[in-house]
């Protein structure tokens, strides 16, 4: 019967600013044509630097207003620097829009795990130009066709309990569309696109929790049509957002 | 390393009514302790019996309202009598909550490999008792303690593309509460209460597209504490959502 295998990557260092990805997942197990590895976020952000410390932040009039006596105003401060738009305040709870268009919590600004204690780990600038660069060095190095997701762990509207989404992907459609595909008794379906990319995260997630020190794992066997994609793709423009 | 499966149950037939999923997944593969089987609804409907012929349905005013000239108004009133609520009408589509919360579109209400042409397939009326009595047939049978899962197909707000997630569960808790423990500095993590089931549903559908004659798949592997659990438990209510 038909298989996929999600294998959680294990074993690797605690990641730095400068560590090539690729190759440390390389130096874990052999990569195939067609696989995903799927990084989360926090991996991405500390090899490309994205951190900053408290210290070295200037809190605005906003954020020492939203952060009154009980948050920290710095914190707030990074939170509103990553964000275009601030969503809803419950405290301790700030949920934002990030610029890549991400609603979240604190606009994916986190301080666990963070390479120092009083660093906040920020979202990757670009995690699609992110997974570009992970799967294209993968290629030029390793000789093999992979594809690239780079999640985060999301609350979601409606429903209970956090789940990994797509951020960033490389290598393949984020969304698989089925569209004039037909059902058993040949109706064509009408509505199906799937959002590939973000089962492959949600599959990913169940292996990679936080603080588990597991902050990759491959899928191997899902069978996708390679071919360029992005995580903006599954991003819904609010006009045609019905459940918004 | 850490390893999880996902297996596709090919070659079940077409589900009728009356139909023993438990025995029809246990011919197929042999069931181990600590397997989560994942149903599409669709075949735990039919198995049911929750089906309803368009001619035996007699439509509403409100129902000819909605359908105008372009929709079929029984379809709208089989919408309608799932429906708490109508949340959006954009033709062709009908946004709805179902009487057990799930927002969605056609209240989950889809003719797409129904049993017969001119009928409509509905969902569960209670897809966590569905899910309890898999599990106990399976115990009872099998001798072996596997939890289950309900899935259907849903799009989401925000993001484009639609994913699988779970309406029932049995066997396990949807919610894995890892409050209390630590990230890898040892900070305790506050917030991250993971929705389990929702991962493995969304884990599955990877291999349970529509159309595509899996009704169900299995996850190996995955390694959850049993208990008690429901798809309840993945209902935020209103006024605890703050991305609503």
């Amino acid at each position: 019967m038909r298989e996929i295998r999600v294998i959680a990557v294990e074993g690797l260092p605690e990641i730095r600013e400068g560590d090539d990805l690729a190759e440390l997942i390389a130096a874990k197990l052999d990569l195939e044509d067609g696989d995903v590895v799927v990084f989360a976020q926090k991996a991405v952000s500390k090899a490309e630097g994205r951190v900053v410390r408290l210290e070295d932040l200037e809190p605005s009039e906003r954020a020492r207003e939203i952060a009154g006596d009980d948050l920290d105003p710095r914190r707030i401060e990074a939170i509103l620097q990553e964000a275009k738009r601030v969503v809803r305040v419950r405290k301790p709870l700030v949920i934002a829009e990030t610029r890549h268009g991400f609603i979240c919590a604190s606009a994916g600004v986190d301080s666990s795990n963070a390479p120092e204690p009083g660093m906040l780990v920020l979202l990757p600038l670009d995690p699609d130009a992110s997974a570009r660069r992970i799967a294209q060095a993968a290629h030029q190095r390793y000789g093999c066709r992979v594809a690239i997701i780079i999640t985060d762990t999301f609350g979601r509207p409606w429903r209970q309990g956090l789940v990994d989404f797509a951020l960033g992907v490389a290598g393949m459609p984020a969304l698989l569309d089925l569209r004039g595909s037909s059902d058993l008794d040949g109706r064509t379906l009408k509505h199906t696109v799937a959002a590939q990319a973000d089962a492959l995260a949600a599959a990913a997630g169940l292996l990679m929790r936080k603080g588990d020190a597991i902050p990759a794992a491959l899928v191997r066997g899902y069978g996708f049509a390679r071919g360029s994609g992005s995580g903006t793709e599954l991003l819904r423009e609010k006009q045609f957002d019905l459940f918004r």
